[in-house]
Formats: structure tokens, sequence, C-alpha cells
């Protein structure tokens, strides 16, 4: 049989009660939100990108302050090129106009980097954290040796086929398949972003009959509908992002979650506008007038909107912050986190037993 | 309970015995093929779109001649703009490089309309067909009546929850939701179509919150699991047009069927290139030539294409082909559309089956 709810080879390998994972969503995951979902019976994921070494170390220390279960950190797993200068200075100045409109000082400076994913793996090394997820590429032979040396479980993305097969020949446990429904960014490192955005409904099955690792369907899955169609298609668990974003033990700026909830109307899009890397957002007005501007590379333009969404977040003025979101938004919920998991969980539950009863 | 497979209220509107509907295919679906579809239970579509009035009704006529069950016909619900001619000289020119590759003479003509939708719906109309499914709009006030008035059964196409609403308002009876991982042209007609690319599980669960009409999932279904995850999602029905068009009786050209089996590892991408409006084509050599040319509106690009389309068929070469296809392409089988049928359908129940006999 195909779904195997609630219990798997993937709740197996994760220790968990449902195979549900709560997505990593950098920026916006919070030890709170990451210990409630362990508490729950799911996986939480701790989004480290945007954490220096020591921020990770600390956020670790808290998780495991608050729960002994399995649960999972995050990271980008990437070399980032060099900062091109001159358009890194030209976008940093078309964002002026709205550093004075949020009452922020210009800034005409070039992006540093202050730390490297190599930097932040060895925080995951040496704190020997239970689950390891990653996303834009694959970790070295080394670090992955190390890892399962500490008895780590590695999940890898992948967003075509040829990074399935790139994931199980560097012997990654389980492999996120992030569909092009997908909020955020894209974790495409085989191939190009607009040649990778592939629905779950043809990505599961045929990612299933290449690999025989688990694979874990994530974009654009908001209820219990949702996680039953991806078990059926032949993934063994679902990462949600989206579906959390808007609860109560986010790390989203309030502003942040009032939109997601306002804009249900407003269509979602790929762009790198706001990161200098390909993702899915809500369309806004602000999105439309920075795609007419230069825009640096990944991570820089990033940094340089740093400021700007620090700025919105305290003014709660969503207008200037990027509104990372997948395709299944208007139907978020802003409970808490844990009445959306148990909902969830109950309701794939009983979806499961309604077919069972069902008369042929 | 969700799916009431097989039997369900579409395939009582329908008359069908499954919920499963060839997608029309305008070009490559044929009188045998419809009437195979129609014969095995489901339903059968002819894609009308790019013939003329006395062609649709030849084609009707022979479909009456091989069956009694409903049928579908198809049409492209549209008015198209006024040809830009400058843009269309520039654009026919750029392809005489390939005119003279196949031995075809150069054309510098602008291209003509023969007929239009409104041409096409009288004969749909006079002809009494049981369904008329169409895509790319809505028909008219006075169309829609005279169709009502004649018993059709009318389907839609919708790819955003503004044309789900635009449809149900105009008293459709059923929609086809269309999914970005549709191959062939992109349905949108409110909105662009940038902002009309939805993956199927979002899409199902977002529609049937606002619609009570019968929902068909198009894009990227190509198994059994697909469509039970189709079902899951909230559709009551199924339309797959990749999945028959390496078929036996399908009207591909031969060395178009060969290529979907051969480029498999090709992705697909969204392009108007091919015809002057969006549609997902496998990603080829032409096609990234084609890009940098300049493209003319639809549907003048695609009557320019007509000449390097037929005599690439006659010479059994793919190189110049647009490659429609959907996002599940290679799951694509070249077996007949009846043994692809029935394995869809007896697949299908054998996985309800297996889902109401598991253990909880």
């Amino acid at each position: 049989m195909t779904s195997h709810w609630p219990n798997n080879e993937l709740t197996k390998l994760l220790h968990l009660d449902f195979p549900i994972i709560q997505a990593p969503m950098a920026g916006y995951s919070t030890p709170e939100l990451v210990t409630g979902i362990c508490y729950a019976g799911g996986l939480g994921s701790l989004g480290a990108g945007y954490m220096s070494p020591d921020e990770i170390r600390t956020a670790i220390e808290m998780i495991r302050l608050k729960t002994r279960k399995h649960f999972n950190i995050n990271l980008f797993c990437y070399k980032p090129s060099v900062c091109d200068q001159q358009t890194a200075m030209k976008a940093q100045n078309s964002l002026n106009p709205y550093r004075r409109k949020l009452g922020l000082k210009e800034r005409h400076d070039i992006p540093l980097l202050h730390y490297t994913f190599e930097d932040q793996i060895e925080v995951i090394i040496e704190e020997k954290v239970p689950i390891f997820s990653f996303t834009f590429g694959i970790p070295s032979k080394k670090h992955i040796e190390d890892l399962k040396n500490n008895g780590t479980i590695l999940i890898g993305t992948a967003t075509n086929l040829e990074e399935v097969k790139a994931l199980e020949k560097n012997h990654i446990d389980a492999i996120v398949l992030q569909g092009a429904e997908a909020g955020g960014h894209r974790g495409t490192f085989l191939g190009s972003f607009s040649d990778s955005l592939i629905g779950l409904i043809s990505l599961i099955p045929e990612a299933r009959a290449i690999t025989r690792l688990p694979l874990i369907a994530a974009g654009g899955i908001m209820n219990a509908q949702g996680i039953a169609a991806a078990l059926l298609l032949g993934a063994q668990g679902v990462q949600l992002g989206t579906a959390f974003l808007a609860c109560v033990e986010t790390g989203a700026p309030f502003c942040y979650r009032q939109a997601l909830l306002k804009f249900a109307k407003h269509p979602t899009v790929i762009t790198s506008a706001f990161s200098g890397r390909a993702a899915r957002v809500i369309k806004t007005n602000f999105l439309d007038e920075l795609e007419k501007l230069p825009i640096a590379d990944y991570p820089y333009q990033n940094i340089m909107m740093g400021d700007i969404k620090k700025k919105s977040a305290e003014l709660s003025n969503a207008d200037l912050l990027p509104l990372y979101a997948g395709e299944g938004f208007p139907m978020i919920s802003d409970r808490s986190s844990l009445e959306i998991f148990y909902d969830l969980a109950q309701s794939t539950s009983l979806l499961f037993k309604e077919l069972r009863q069902s008369n042929p």
C-alpha cells in the first residue's frame, strides 16, 4: 500500500509520530515553533541559514532545554560567488529611496559576509544534532562522513530528478522534493531555476520511480487533502512551511502574518529581486518596482535588504517586505502551531479512515 | 467521502464509466482516439481549435459514425487581436532560415485568419454536440443559451480562482482546472499567464473551497497515483493529454511521439515562441534559438509555424517541432490508447481497493 499513514519508514527514520515536517523557513522559525512541533509528534526544523555560528549554537541549546525529541537544523549549503561590486553598488543605491521612506540612513557600502556555510556546519557537527537538512547543494564528502559518524540523519533537497540522483549517490538518508508550488527560495543546484519548476503531482511519481530513499513532499500543501495526495503519489512524508508561517509561534513579523491573510487574492510569482536567488513570493507593488532595478547576486542582495526588512517589521508595515509564501497560502491559518499541527494530523487520519470505510 | 471513484456527480453529468477525460490536444486528437476513449468508458475530446467549420462538421460526423456515446468537442474561445504587421513580418522573415533548412520556400506574407471562434461555434450549436469544452475565455451569453437549449453540457477551463468564479457565474456545468503542470497552451483569460501558474496540489483545494461545480484536474497527471491524488484533493475527475500523446491513435507525428520518449531528461518550460501564446513545451535547441527572435501575437505566430511543422512531420524530423508536453511526460507510454486507458482505470480502482483494505 502506498501511504502507510501515520507510520512508515520515514517516521521510523526520524523518530516521529506523524510524517509531517515543519519547514525550516530561515529567519522565521523559532525554537518555540520547532519544539512545539516536535512535542506534537512532527519534526520541527530550525532554518539557520541566516544565523551566525554562535546564534546557531545558542538556538540549539534553547531547543535542547525544551525537548528531548529529535529536531532538525537546516542550512543553505553553497559557496557564495565573489561579489560583483559594480552591480552591488548599483543595487545598494537603488534601495536608498526606500530607506528614506522608512526613515533609514542611506547606504553606499558593499555588503560583507560574516560567516560561511563551512563555519555554520562546524556547529552542526560539534553539537551532534539529531537531524540535519540542507538545500542549495550537497555538503562535502568529509562533512557527510563527520555527520554520519555522529549519527546525524541527513535530509537533502531536490527540485529535479538529477538532484534526486546526486543526493542518493552521496548517501543522503531522505530527500525533500521541493515542488514548483513551494514558497521561499528554490533549492535548485543542478540545472537552472526555470527548468526546475515541477509540480508535485508530476515530481513525486517521477522521483519515486528512480529512488528508494524516503521522499518528503514540499510545496503548496496546506491541508489533510494535500498530505494524503502527496502520500498517495509516492511520498513518505510532507514538509509544510507556509501552513505554519502565520501561526502564533512563528518568527515572522506581525505585519507579515497579517499580509498573508490580507493578500489572499494576490498571485505568487518566482523572483530573485529580494535576495538575488529565485524564490516564490506574493506579488506586491514593491516587487514590481524592485524587478525594474539592478539586483545583486545572492546572498548580497539579501544582505542589503536587511535594514529595510528590520525597519519594516519595527514599523509594522509590510509594504516593503518580501512576502515569501507557497502557492497554497490563500488557505493559511493564524491559529497556534499546535492547533494547526493537530488539525492536520487528525484530519489526515480521518480522511484515510473514510477511505478505508468507503464502499467500492 | 472525497473521491467517489469511479462514480460521482461528474460521471453522472457526462455519462461516463470512469471520471477520466482525454484532453483535446488541438492538432493531435483524432476521431479514432476520441471514439476509442468513449468506447472504454471515458470522455474522448476532439481539440477542434485549429479546424475550419467544415473540418469540424466532418470530424463530428466521423465520431458519430463510430460511437453513440457522449463525446466532447473543444474550441479556443477568444477574439484574435489585430495583427501587428511589422512584428509579424519580422517574425515571418526570421523563420526563413529554418524553412531553407527544410527545403521549404521562403515566406514574406502576413498570415491570414480563415475562420474565427464565432464561425466554429456555429457548427457546435448546429450539430447539437453532447459536450462542449472551451479554453482561453467564456462564450457569449447568447452562445451559452443556444448550447444549453440544445442540451449541450458545457465545460470551461480555469487556471486561477477568478476564472473559476467567472465560469460559475456564467452557468458553466463543470470546470477543467488547468494546473501549472499542464502541457500545451495555458488557458488563462483573467490576469496574466505568469501569475496563473498554480500547481494542482494547491489549486484544487483552493478552487474546491469556492465552488460547488464539478472540478476536473488537468496537468501532469500520468498514472493511478496522480488520478487518486487529484480526487483526494477535491476534484471529481481528471483530464489527461500527455498520457495519450504518444499512443498509437494520436494525431501527433511519429517523430514527435519518438521525441517524447527520447527527451525524457529534458525539462519543460513555458514559452510563447511557438504560437505567440504561453504554452508548456519540452526545452529544445530550436526553442532556445526561437526565443531570441521576434515573435508575432497568437494566433499569427502559430499560423506562420504551420509549414515548418508540416514539413518536419513529412521528413520525420522533430528538431523544428514544438514539443508540447506536460510536466509528467517522462512517464509517457506509447501503447494503444485503450491499453493506457484501461491500465489507468484498473490501477486506480486497485489503488482505492488497497486503501480500503489497509490497516489503520
